[in-house]
């Protein structure tokens, strides 16, 4: 992969991340007001974690892809990346994975404790349904209303499906049993437990975009398709780095799956078959972009950094 | 209250709970086959929660009062009544209220775990917000799409906004940081927790049935206005069913508000003052019905019976 096209993928993280942060930085301020005591604090602190909006960037490179142009479509993202930001505090909860450090910071139930982390972590899930149904309002030049009303509610669907028990909480109740039972996932039953926990709201977030772009169905399908093999690369290299990776780079403790004897790619299939099915997801891809001529954007320069990506 | 007036009301929810649990059926069994394991049967035990379908009764009530007509706003009822079903599944747990017996069976946490049971809420939550962007599906001869579309995105933005941290979480948190403070509520604070914890999502499910059934706006405010006053009734009498009832009769264990030295409202106003003010609610709420020409329906019968109910 060219330098160029390196540094604009990193430029799209950055503002993604700059978007959605200010988004977000805003959001926190008024929960602040409104919820009492530590509840509105603990809200804050999830708002305010540290986090690489991978699915925000996606969003937006899917929106601009297929010819969105509104920077409006920064609060849907801001939305997903707090469905994402819940789950993380659910699953960090001492009765599910039970890890004290997040992206460098201690887990919001070692701050707050558990009670008012599981009513934060259920606000942070619901606010974001709300930022959905509500954002991005309509300008009075741009799409009717009704459009922009049907594209929200799919995105709705989108969104709801893909982070409900169908998708990630299925995920992670697969996740969850097989620890609870000291039983180790086979190589199919690894692919899916991936496929619902962190593949179906990747999907959903580009997905999202190109219904909020106003893209066609083939396009949608399309994208939908590149997500697909992206959610699973993000996943492999999550997992080879969590072996390689230092605990400050990741800002997880690393080596931990292993340790807790989670099942893993790199523990499945070894490194290098691992780093082999990674590059074939990027191919796969970037082939689906092609298909349907979306090939030449940000889209494809952010799957060659999530599968090359060192932290 | 006339007796006619009361089995009307008796009808109403016999009703409400025949179509929403028809519909929680359907969707539990369909659970099964997509969920896996423990989280499956989890979810399917949580909808089987028998429970009497005050806000699903209350949310076909206003509908019908403002002139809706289809079935299918059953899917809406069910989706609010699966938004209250995972509060409980959440407040139950032991890191919040932690309570073993929910309407006469144990608690899902004790018998699935803890974090199944976190799991399942997250679920039933999520999955709520995909029923409500889908049901009720458009009838060819009925409203329009986009008509059809606007009402379910202010319907999403209505229970995401009652049942968020500005609503349901919040109330929970104010009512968990009193327990862990060891500190009663005064009385003005008791109201506000309640208008939160469980008056938000009464009134949603109100104006959501309302918004469904094509209501202007004045009418919505008034049967808003309405579910406040109902609100606040239904705790104030549940409260007082707390110190009076038996576990078997109230499904859950009698009592355990006063011995947990929880701020009630007979422990802070006494029995005959809690009984006036419901009373006074009861007047307030079909005043608010009768200013908008609303108080000959099933309405103003079911607030009578949410004020007079023993169980």
């Amino acid at each position: 992969m060219a330098d160029t096209a390196a540094r604009s993928a990193v430029d799209l993280l950055t503002e993604a991340r700059d978007l959605t942060d200010r988004i977000l930085d805003q959001w926190a301020q008024r929960l602040r007001g409104e919820v009492a005591g530590r509840d509105g604090d603990a809200l804050a602190y999830a708002l305010a974690t540290p986090g690489k909006r991978v699915r925000a960037a996606l969003l937006l490179a899917s929106y601009r892809a297929v010819g969105g142009e509104s920077p409006a479509v920064a609060g849907v993202a801001a939305a997903v990346e707090t469905v994402h930001t819940y789950s993380l505090v659910h699953d960090d909860l001492p009765a599910m994975d039970n890890d004290s450090l997040r992206r460098g910071r201690p887990t919001l139930h070692v701050v707050y404790g558990d009670g008012i982390a599981i009513l934060a972590g259920d606000g942070l899930l619901t606010d974001a349904f709300a930022l959905l149904a509500r954002e991005p309002r309509p300008e009075p030049s741009a799409e009717t209303d009704a459009t922009l009303d049907a594209r929200k509610l799919r995105v709705v669907r989108v969104v709801a499906h893909a982070a409900g028990s169908p998708g990630m909480v299925g995920g992670q109740a697969v996740d969850l049993q097989a620890a609870e039972a000291r039983s180790t996932l086979d190589a199919e039953a690894l692919d899916d437990m991936h496929r619902r926990k962190t593949g179906a709201l990747i999907r959903a977030s580009a997905v999202a975009g190109a219904v909020m772009g106003g893209a066609g169905e083939d396009a949608i399908a399309a994208i939908d398709e590149y997500a697909r093999h992206l959610g699973l690369a993000f996943q492999i290299v999550d997992d080879m780095l969590d072996v390689s990776g230092a605990s400050s780079e990741l800002g997880k403790t690393a080596g931990k799956d292993a340790a807790a004897g989670k099942p893993t790619y790199p523990a499945l299939h070894g490194l290098e078959r691992s780093r082999r099915r990674a590059d074939r997801c990027l191919t796969d891809a970037v082939a689906a972009l092609e298909g349907a001529g979306l090939s030449g954007g940000r889209l494809a320069e952010l799957a060659d950094w999530v599968v090359n990506r060192t932290s």
